[in-house]
């Protein structure tokens, strides 16, 4: 993946972690600095917000705070895991592409990846992989990662994750919820957060912030707080321990207060559906995968890919196939969506008429 | 160390890190939040905070920001260092007794302490552990790591830090400086962040933030660039690759701008003087360490330390000998410390009444 | 993989590892047992050892033994990796798929893996995994790792090792070697030691003795000494420094004594040949890849498995397309692979009247 | 620690593990040379030599070989902690001085160490480490380790073992025993094996083979054979899986037959206080430790110490204090023993009178 930076303060279609704060999350981080409080989480800013996520997860789930996606999926992981057993998740998962081994790293563990052409993971997909227990020259499976809303933007129905857990529970594995865009999964499929989740046998996951507004941070949810009793040493060994916790605690806070989170998910996701029923029929773009959440992903003209990241900034995904990633965000606008749309073709009706010329 | 929270919020003397946000470190934040920018620290701010840094140290040092302090400490080093070398440092040293083991966890590494009575090494107690050189079975001491200002409030002088360089080069080893409260050792010593740390000798150093009036943010600095070429891979395995960076460059900037950084811990140094100079003279409180930098250390009689967290809480440093921490911090106020001092006054009379009582 | 242990002491197929300690070896041990020496390798023994394996190599690499294959491979290429790099392999690489992750446990790094159909990979199939050079999000190609000969019982030629070896230059990254069984290739390419490894560009290379009628003890070289001035203390770190290490000298002294390693592993490849011969006509036998070194793959029906290994033991490779591993080793005869065969014959011819009658 | 290596084969005061293998051991290795077995363990003799170590302990446990004493320790440690617990033991721990930082690497766990005067904890230094318990900042102490025979040649008493596991049950620790020298207390406990590990309340430990006249091999032995029902994956990654283990099956059922394990122990122990008796008379002989197994410790004038070791080779323990260990094996002969102690005197007699001369 390869993104050029720009100058000028403006909205691009890159990453939704090139988006800033929500003004509530900002206003929120103010109001929180008042005086002295505990450190380390001990404060019942983090309290409160633990609560409020509990409540939206309709379950007594064990709550803790990381600072990113990565530290959020590897410690809930390695938490529940020994270094022998092993987590079978996509090939294109970001526990497996983006983390720079990170799993490895900490874990000291194995990832069985799976080919996946959606960016999901099947029942099927995952019995590929269940080779060899009990034979100690192999590592052990003992979860399955998934990715809600997905590395391709698509997004897993109650049923697919339902599947995927009877699974789990048949092979005695977990099955982990990589939710660094968890909002946009649940703005999609109009369902509460547990419905599709806790309730549908997750067993843990990511609640991701940073990239619904957020300045940063995640939090790592066990369905089972059993589970997590010790998890706080996990976390401070894993160098993710905030001190000042309680402003990691006000922007959750903020992000539940009035569905702050929904609401920004859900735009997100109108935002590149908008983009979609825009740029699917113009001449040159073939979208690669259903429009679920707030990514589009589709193959334009190698050659129209510089000119048009010279204005807007946007993720190549595939250098071999031309695929583009383009990713909105809680404050992406119409116009936004209507003036990327307009330079895409414009900037493919160009390379068209040149590749005409040429010819 | 045990701390009791309270409910109100109220200004203690238990850690730097009970205080908040400094009002022109929001500021920063709420100004860095225009648009979309490059993620990943790929921005204009993380570059103009990068930039001062260097002009604050008065060399072409690397910086690179992390979430928190243990991050610093550990990243830093480990970055530099092979898992079967170790590193020399004090047995109070903050990456020996605070950090869950994150150091070993990460680095799979060592620590060779050296028992110290003010937090401070010399040349005389790092030699006593350079046994071993070239023997197989014992790792390889690869750096000497001191803190600044130390775990007891106190500060090198340049002279002792010059002194550990000399040995440190003679022997080979790096010499890593923990800086967490970095510019509390500055306002003491009265000298530029680069005289006592690049010029005179320190390899690596964390320049911390957080303890400052910042949310959170640390800078790890190489005084040689060449160490760090490959940090960017070791940062984002260590997971604290910060996606939306620019707000933590944002804070540094506010840190550095008219000398924040400065006037904060010269402000908060003055107040650990002031409370110095009041209890000091206190029947019943023992000060233990010279008062340098924003702590005193003291012991006062065990049956008045519960009584007295009541209303300020500060640390129980150790409980077998009754020693206590009290620590201030850039927003502490005059009132506050003589609101502590007469607390502590009142409190160790009415311990020492209800002991004549007694007897 | 599967096996199932038999009672009685005779020759099975199921792999060189199931063979003993050949006469000479033990005779070497014996001969070592004379007083007191030095132990962790300070020895004249390993001394000699030593200088036989780079006489062989004709070249003054670096040697190092270690107890087992695991250790050898992870060992060696750990030292030479950080842990953010990471190592392109064949997906059936015995580094990849038979050692619990104790790559990614110990060297906390990942395996970039290329699916191949006969174990063997060429320089096209690594440059499909030299993606994301320079981005910190991804571990960076640093190795690539061949085995020699391979899982599959091929051989690469010294125009294939060549091949890749340019192609590791222009990528700077580090050839490696599993030569667990690289005195069976050896004997297949009639070539010496040095020609297809060393010469041919491999920077790192495992020399195994257990498969080739050792106890237990296999060889680290490194092409280029300076590379593993501190690997004493990444043995030691690893666990694997035998404090009797004369004795893992002495079984090396006896198998570079009259070409002892190659002598055996000329004669298991022999046998594998004759096996071949004899199972390649057989009805119902299928043999799925070239047989270039001690093994022969084959897909029998799945019904004839497991009578047939009531006799003689065997791996059943693959219980998807029920494809089968038959492996020779020092000490199989002609009349063991004789009697297999006739046994195949004879159990194949069974199943196929079975399976008439039961149409 | 430092010692010089010699040419002709002889008997030195280095190490029992300069010392070669027992003939019955030799025996028995070619006595297991029979035609093909299982690999990995799955064989009858290596079930053999574990159904002998159950006899020998009195009671059921799990009992796992591995090649060398550092993996016998850290893995069976390993095994039973998460990353953030820690294990108190002595700072002269073989497992804290003598690995080069293995524990470190391969747990990624600390070790809290304690000073001890003749190498034995007692409950009361173990107390001294039962700090910061639930503080997610320290690392949670989890096992105490002791080493029987110490690395000071001392012997722990049944009392003082249930003692220290009293204390450990109390704080719901582990009770860890480094026993590469067990076979030395037991003889000079004049106990049976069980007595003073299992049924004093040692719930891991290791049962040391390679310095008590194996070519290599040591058992890990667990008390509650549930702890250990995943430990075959902890040691095939821990590259410690041998794949001819009958080898060492075979090697301990020697050791086991007979009682050789006995008859070699206390032979050396005997040699240890024969060389006692003869050195605490020489004039310039200081004997530090009580001799309880297999070592004196003595301070002798450190100009007579290179001389010495011209003749008899032996470790200098402290160049500081010019402390010596002297070490005897299964094959010291009293003639060795006496001819040491002459050489001794006469060399101490020598640099009196050169230093009464120098007055």
């Amino acid at each position: 993946m390869t993104t050029t930076p720009m100058a000028e303060p403006r909205r691009h279609f890159a990453s939704d972690n090139w988006a800033g704060v929500h003004p509530d999350v900002l206003a929120a981080i103010a109001a929180a600095n008042l005086g002295h409080m505990p450190s380390y989480g001990d404060d019942a800013i983090t309290a409160r917000a633990t609560a409020r996520i509990q409540a939206l997860f309709g379950a007594p789930v064990a709550v803790h705070f990381v600072f990113n996606g990565t530290a959020a999926n590897v410690l809930g992981l390695a938490s529940a895991l020994e270094s022998w057993q092993s987590v079978i998740c996509s090939d294109l998962a970001h526990l497996n592409v983006d983390e720079c081994g990170a799993w490895e790293h900490h874990a000291g563990s194995k990832l069985l990846t799976v080919p996946t052409t959606d960016g999901k993971l099947t029942p099927q997909l995952v019995e590929s992989r269940l080779t060899g227990i009990g034979d100690v020259h192999r590592t052990q499976p003992a979860a399955i990662s998934i990715t809600q809303s997905s590395e391709y933007g698509t997004v897993y129905t109650v049923d697919e994750i339902a599947a995927l857990s009877r699974l789990a529970r048949e092979h005695r594995l977990l099955l982990h919820m990589d939710g660094a865009r968890l909002a946009n999964a649940a703005a999609t499929l109009n369902l509460a957060l547990g419905a599709f989740t806790i309730a549908a046998g997750v067993d843990i996951l990511t609640f991701g912030g940073t990239k619904n507004g957020l300045i940063g941070g995640e939090a790592i949810i066990f369905a089972d707080p059993r589970r997590t009793a010790d998890f706080g040493f996990v976390r401070k060994q894993g160098m993710q321990l905030a001190s000042k916790m309680r402003f990691v605690g006000a922007q959750f806070e903020a992000l539940l207060t009035n569905d702050l989170w929904l609401r920004s998910a859900t735009h997100a996701n109108q935002m590149a559906l908008r983009l979609y029923q825009q740029v699917r029929t113009i001449p040159g773009v073939e979208v690669t995968q259903q429009v679920q959440a707030n990514a589009v992903f589709a193959r334009i003209p190698a050659a129209a890919i510089g000119p048009l990241q010279q204005h807007f900034n946007f993720l190549l995904w595939n250098d071999r196939t031309s695929e583009v990633r383009w990713m909105t965000a809680f404050d992406t606008t119409a116009e936004d969506v209507d003036a990327f749309a307009a330079a895409i073709a414009l900037e493919l009706g160009r390379a068209s008429a040149s590749a005409g010329v040429a010819r």
